[in-house]
């Protein structure tokens, strides 16, 4: 058993860790940090612990960075859920010290520390960019083996990267027409008030956001459409927000190439995911729904082509937290470990 | 006062025209049926109207077209809120007896019977598709005047339709490049329970549904998008279902043309709209939300434009069974007698 | 037509206030207050106004109470969607230079000065409460006759009081048995974002509060019961807090008293509400659904007996944004001036 | 590990058992049927298993009582998730040929077999009626050791019963004064679509239903109740059906006999479940939200004390599907073959 901490447990990504690690038959949480939260029982934080024993009594604490070493004794690994800039810092900590460390942050995802200054400010640790291993277990298995630094991948970027990459990787797209249109539940926008979520104002209604090529994922999800096409891609990406909790629907649009059919692209994504036990590519007119994957840790995966228009559409659909988030975080860790790439993860949806 | 009445009256286009017919100042509810429901009174029927003196007790007729005759002294029009193909026959009906008709349904939109004919089947009453107006005023206005077969509008084709018309109008984007992400509400599946409706398996999950060019009020959208443009368009679109009853909004992307910014956009928009009350361009940075015209006849739209793909990305909010279906049918009877176009018409919309 | 102000136009009550007064024939919308947001267009803060001719651009003042002499010109009444005891004070302002005030805060419901002050602290202006009138116009009808200041009653009280009255009245339940369980959607916990309405957290859950006789408005509801009984009535009330925006239910239960049937606790009913043309009473086996009230100024009502226990359930449904806050103030209004009393208020509901 | 059979899998308390089976390490499941879906795959009936091995491709088939014997080799245990009647034919079936049975429908919950009659019609294996054991664990925990046909509570019964138990042990509460007000999720409702469940009607609106005594679970509860008094008790039932999928709220009003405090309701029930790790009694004020319990088999339960009127509130929080139904039928299996009662069971709940 593995000694777990969570820094930034206080939030909807901290919860669905406690639930998941408290489920890996390897893993055993012992230390929760929540800064404004510190001091507070675990229990009182999240009330989906009430009642769990050992659980609901975890006090929370406050980490430090600075007193990382202190942590050596205590925990083997630590995953951050921290705002981006801090969770830098405290993965920096954390790794020097030996800590192993999976950041679901933003923060250790892009390899290029130009592109992280522009969209995020100056990265206090530009250094480790190049030995942090982006966490997407589907595209970078072999270089997660052994990882002591792993970079959990963004929400959208992942229900948009598993439904392309197959398309790009087999040329039956063009690259330069790439348009994403992604559907979001609320829950991605954290568990602070806000009036964007305040359920009067967003149960019965849907509306986009940052659009025009301006939300923060894109670099991410451009850096690793270009690795897997071997030359830069740029795609256009607007999120809408929809009045569910959890979910993300990523409908991507793109100019099929000679080569493209239905069945080519359904083939090109059972070759790529052929090894792949989280991935599941919905067979000829089926099409994916989020809530089949609520709470689980699979993605969904279909294809269509207009044959009028010969665009391919390309979906995605996963749970925002769980795949989209804590349990992608966990299948990486899985894999750095050389366990089961499921171990530990519901793979059963909660349905309805 | 002219005397209505509505055919179909039962559905959710019915309780929709009811509503906004009882506050129309000019117009009388006079006569409802409705095949199934027949011999019920309406308050047993459609629960909205439970306590309303004259409407709770107006009895359920069946409509037969071959009685149409004995209509004429009991009503001045019709609206028809029936099934493709039963629509076609009603109208025709009510039409020959004189009696001025606004069909809701998809039968009379279509000026094309070959097209008509091989998206629902063979159309009963071909002669007068090129009679029946298309109603949507705001691109309709003059052959609405004084029209008596006016065919309203779909709803996803009016939500697609009036950001995208100023684009194509303008020469601002590629007629050639357009794909069309539209987002509804499940009322637009009507009142029958079904699988897809049923509240455990629709309230907590978006799913994508009649893809690859499938969706049958595509002809209808080209056929709107060529007018304006003065050639053929053709558009990729795909629908998808989200968790909430009332609301539409699209997402169209479109390759920008050089003179194509966000401000020639609005602008664009803001002149073909001038004198179109039902219809706000929003300004700058601020984009719509299908709660914010829920119940109004308005329409809402905005664009952005994605410097780094110069690609356009409209959008559209409405109310699918208010601007979508109901409202939008007496905005074009309002047109159509010469009345103010809001008249009796809700410009404000339920929020929350 | 009348000059009509309304103090605190930027929350919820606010909104709907706004959305009726526009469509009453005998009001003007000329002014509009809201403190936090003066200085912005009214558009900018009700989106449900987004362009809608002289409403959107109303400009939001703030309103000094020492300054109200300076509204006499410019109102002849207003509305008051403020906080208690804030209200108080602006009420009194506009009262004694000779504006209508309809005030839709708790500050001038109780008539009596102590129980207000245990309940919410001191009262500014205990003068006035047996001046003002409770607006409840099923029961206080008379008296709202020329009144020149208005307490528009509470939600939680509307819902369970019209059902619970007849019953008093007519001696057919036990008065020392009421047991009262309000469900209410969470839009009348106002527009500001706290955890408590966080989407996440309160679209897939209910939950109960203010919980062993602690809600603020028992004291209204009891003194409102009390005066039909003519002695004094208390009751057990637990609210809760459902996932959706509006509506409440109650269900209020009772010992029957032995003349107690279904029939008679409905013939008790429809005596009550003879003449008031937004209560109806359901026959027989129907009950009430708060989306059949959604947006309208309708109350519904029916009964229930338990033969095996002899206890009567009494329910009572609205919608607490417009019965239960904006509509029955503009309600109490058209009897204080002698309007009939429907005068555009919303008679069918947005449904579905 | 015991082979297990689900008998209606494809419906929400079968999916729910196949979710709870799967991750169970003393079963596996090997054999489903359902009825109108045999000759099916799993995975096409139960979305939530798409891409899961073994279990999506697991083949539903008919069970036929007459051949039960067949099932001897192949399975040691079934859950029967059927409607009324038809399950109490398959289960004698399955228990006459000696596969332990746990029975999730009403068949076998009540012990009098004239009660039965008239509540569902003549029973039609009443011998075995003594044999069931009731299987809520928290109250018949003797006696599920070594049952072989085990009679899985009701999901209504269970929220209500919980709170209720200790306070009636205790002699908190007056037994004759009980009202039951018990809030639930529509999937309740089963899984075939009709219009109470419909979205556009269901997800925006409350409503009560079975009212007046007419709820058929009324007398299990009170047959509960009796047996926990020791003697006869009746109660007032009322259900509301609120516009989310899962979960149950259940507010219990009875008039306080002298011995009653809140502290003394909470003490009545930490002592009566001191040893169950799936009941929690909140502390202090805290009052339970079903979205804590979302997915887990978890029941909350909280007391508070009106001092005015002297009514004890009790309430019970749980997820109908999984301590209502499926869940709860496992932790009754774990008891009968002594396992840990909490073994296999998700005790986090899905949080947001």
């Amino acid at each position: 058993m593995l000694k777990v901490g969570i820094i930034g447990a206080g939030g909807y990504t901290g919860a669905e860790l406690v639930r998941l690690v408290y489920s890996h038959p390897e893993l055993e949480l012992v230390m929760v940090a929540a800064r404004e939260k510190a001091g507070k029982r675990l229990g009182e934080v999240l009330p989906s612990v009430v009642g769990v024993p050992k659980l609901a009594e975890l006090m929370l604490e406050t980490f430090e960075p600075e007193r990382a070493a202190e942590l050596v004794s205590r925990i083997d690994l630590a995953f951050l859920a921290l705002p981006h800039g801090a969770s830098a810092r405290a993965g920096k900590a954390l790794f020097d010290v030996g800590i192993q460390v999976v950041d679901l942050s933003a923060d250790y995802r892009l390899k290029d520390a130009a592109v992280y200054g522009r969209t995020y400010g100056e990265h206090p640790a530009p250094e480790l960019l190049k030995t942090a291993v982006y966490g997407q277990p589907e595209l970078h298995r072999a270089e997660l083996r052994d990882a002591k630094l792993i970079a959990a991948p963004g929400c959208h970027v992942t229900t948009a990267l598993l439904p392309l990459a197959p398309l790009l990787r087999e040329k039956l797209i063009d690259p330069n027409s790439i348009v994403i249109d992604s559907k979001t539940g609320v829950s991605g926008g954290g568990r602070t008030p806000a009036p964007a979520y305040h359920l009067p104002e967003a149960a019965e209604g849907v509306r986009p956001y940052a659009v025009g090529g301006r939300h923060r994922h894109i670099p991410e999800l451009e850096q690793e459409l270009s690795l897997v096409l071997g030359s830069e891609v740029r795609v256009t990406f607007t999120p809408s927000l929809l009045p569910m909790t959890r979910g993300i629907l990523c409908s991507a649009y793109a100019r099929a190439l000679p080569a493209a059919t239905e069945e080519a692209c359904r083939a090109a994504a059972k070759s790529t995911y052929a090894n792949c036990p989280l991935v599941t590519v919905l067979e000829g007119p089926a099409l994916p729904d989020t809530l089949w994957v609520r709470g689980s840790a699979r993605a969904l995966i279909a294809y269509a082509l207009d044959p009028r228009t010969r665009m391919v559409i390309a979906f995605g659909a996963i749970d925002n937290l769980t795949r989209g988030a804590s349990a992608q975080a966990l299948q990486a860790l899985n894999v750095s470990r050389g366990w089961p790439e499921t171990l530990g993860l519901p793979e059963i949806a909660l349905f309805p």
